[in-house]
């Protein structure tokens, strides 16, 4: 069974949470040596990405650049909800992520590190792993 | 034989066309209880995203902050094809997906579609499925 | 044995380059019929995308479009190494790939290549290639 789903809850309407512990735990858990890891949000207005996890602040500038390009209200918005923003931040850093398995664990660059991103919260939110 | 290639007739030069009864049909016509499909767009002019399929206006304002950010015409273009425009927004939404199959089925969040991006139709345009 | 390690060296800030070529090459030399191929970078500077490896100008209005949308300089940036331009850069065009396999060789569209997306250069790279 190589399947988990992590619960992530958001504080905030828009926040970048680093969630690589959580998944290099699932991975260490399943003794598998090698593989791929898909990771798969199953939300419209948040999205999954990998960047750098040293400096608290380029999480910062990567949502101050999103907040910059695409406003939150915006009067040719037709979408009702108020959230057209984030429906669309959520398609531009996308829904899944492969992740790559070696030594039984995960292999990340230096800096790397996965980052749940949320554009509509806060909100209780679900993260699926499926390990092949 | 676990490939398949849809076949998408657009119908304006920018759209998402939601073809997640599409991909749905050919995972249950498969019986393969657990898996994951890899959706591939062969275009540079198009691309594919997971987004809200419940209300057609998110599908609206995604396409109209795209079009507003990275406009169809722009004078320091060097592609002398005129949808230099349509290969960033391709890009930007990528040429493919992983989507996860369990019980047999595609599983998806509530509010999740899978769209088609076109932003440099009509034309007739394909998407590989394969799953695995 | 179906992993590889590309090394990539860049010469200029801001580059796509093609690595078609190198990515077809190791699958042809892996004796594998049909499978995916995943394609990850390990960095945060520097991305990987799928467009037009046909007419250059395509690359240069897409470097020119993130260039205009996300400046390298911004007074609001946080980050402190003046390269958060291209952290975000990468986030939008993303650190995976999936590429199909069929007939043992790189299922691509007629005019798509395979670009790793340089940011922060001039470095000398790496793309991890997985065959499944």
């Amino acid at each position: 069974m190589h399947r988990e789903s992590l619960v992530v809850e958001t504080k905030n309407r828009e926040e970048l949470i680093d969630i690589t512990a959580e998944v290099r735990e699932f991975i260490r858990s399943q003794n598998v040596e090698t593989g791929v890891l898909i990771v798969f949000v199953p939300h419209t207005t948040a999205g999954i990405t990998v960047n750098e996890g040293a400096d608290p602040s380029v999480k910062k500038d990567l949502l101050y650049v999103l907040r910059k390009l695409i406003p939150h209200r915006d009067l040719n918005y037709k979408h009702l909800e108020g959230n057209s923003d984030a429906h669309i931040k959520a398609s531009l850093m996308g829904s899944s992520l492969n992740l790559l398995i070696e030594h039984g664990d995960l292999r990340l660059g230096t800096w790397q590190a996965v980052f749940f991103a949320e554009f509509d919260g806060p909100r209780q939110r679900r993260v699926y792993l499926s390990l092949f």
